[in-house]
């Protein structure tokens, strides 16, 4: 490709997670011949995005103010605060609706393999946001992968450790799932929470 | 998601090929929080290459010239003209080292259900282009898929009307490969074209 803003550009779609040499020309040689529009939109997109997207002070989350829409709203229940590893995972328990707590986002989990430590995941900032008096009850909603496992068994540690009371996500067999595809550890872990 | 910008970076994400609305949501977290000067690099080479861009007069690849390099080589041989569906496609050719002819890149095939008709692929533009006297032989070097083989037939009559000697690829068994492990049309289309 001699081409030299075109190879810039397949170059900077490498850094998307999950896109190697082959998707990123795909995508550059879509772009450029039927979408020059959505390339200009997606431009802005980004510097629109940088220039705004912060973090809430309170809960981590993306926010283009200083508390986001859900820190920023008094009606909740202040005596509980979920823990998620990313605004994609509380928008999932915001759609429930089944809580009505504080969130706070690690906006990642401890993966000592990829260099991610506690300094990382901001876990100084929770500790301090859980020090806050009308935090009753601490809820790990984290992944059962063994990093959110690890992730959970940290921060537990050093909230319990500060007096909190830590709680975590139920495991157990899917709803609406049949016994015989679930697998096994799942239904072991369901038959010793059973109630 | 309550942020604006947010919610129209993952939108512009979101009109990537192959990529759905869990990957763009992927792929703004990940910008947002690990790499913000990569989303700001990214900007600038799209709009770089949007502003940049254009097609090489002659053979109709992505080019930041009138001629593209290729066109513009005045020695390679003039008497053949390869016509290939995407730049990709080209550079492929180009990294065997044993082709030595023009280019035409038709930026597509014939996709009825896509809606990819004749005019979308610049058939008028090869014939124009092949018109060229000096060319004596098209080699069209399209894939084998359904949609390849359509393009090459509908490619080969125009041209053939035209008085215009067309060859295609040889199928056959892919360098390297173990007969058990070949699939059965490939080769029959081997056998019957044996030398």
């Amino acid at each position: 490709m001699s081409e030299p803003s075109l190879h810039a550009l397949i170059e900077a779609l490498r850094r998307l997670p999950g896109v190697g040499v082959k998707s990123a020309q795909r995508m550059a040689f879509h772009l450029l011949q039927h979408d020059r529009e959505g390339a200009l939109k997606l431009a802005n997109a980004l510097s629109g995005a940088v220039a705004s997207v912060h973090h809430c002070e309170r809960c981590h989350t993306f926010s283009e103010r200083a508390l986001c829409e859900v820190c920023a709203d008094t009606r909740r229940d202040a005596s509980k605060l979920a823990v998620v590893e990313t605004p994609a995972d509380q928008a999932a328990l915001e759609r429930t609706g089944s809580y009505r707590g504080y969130y706070f986002v690690l906006m990642g989990r401890l993966s000592p393999l990829d260099g991610v430590g506690v300094r990382d995941i901001g876990v100084a900032e929770l500790l301090e946001r859980a020090a806050d008096p009308a935090v009753e009850e601490v809820i790990l909603a984290l992944g059962f992968s063994a990093e959110g496992e690890a992730t959970a068994h940290a921060l537990a540690q050093a909230l319990r450790a500060r007096g909190k009371a830590v709680t975590r996500l139920a495991r157990g067999v899917p709803v609406g799932s049949e016994l015989e595809y679930v697998d096994l550890s799942t239904i072991a872990h369901a038959l010793s929470d059973r109630r």
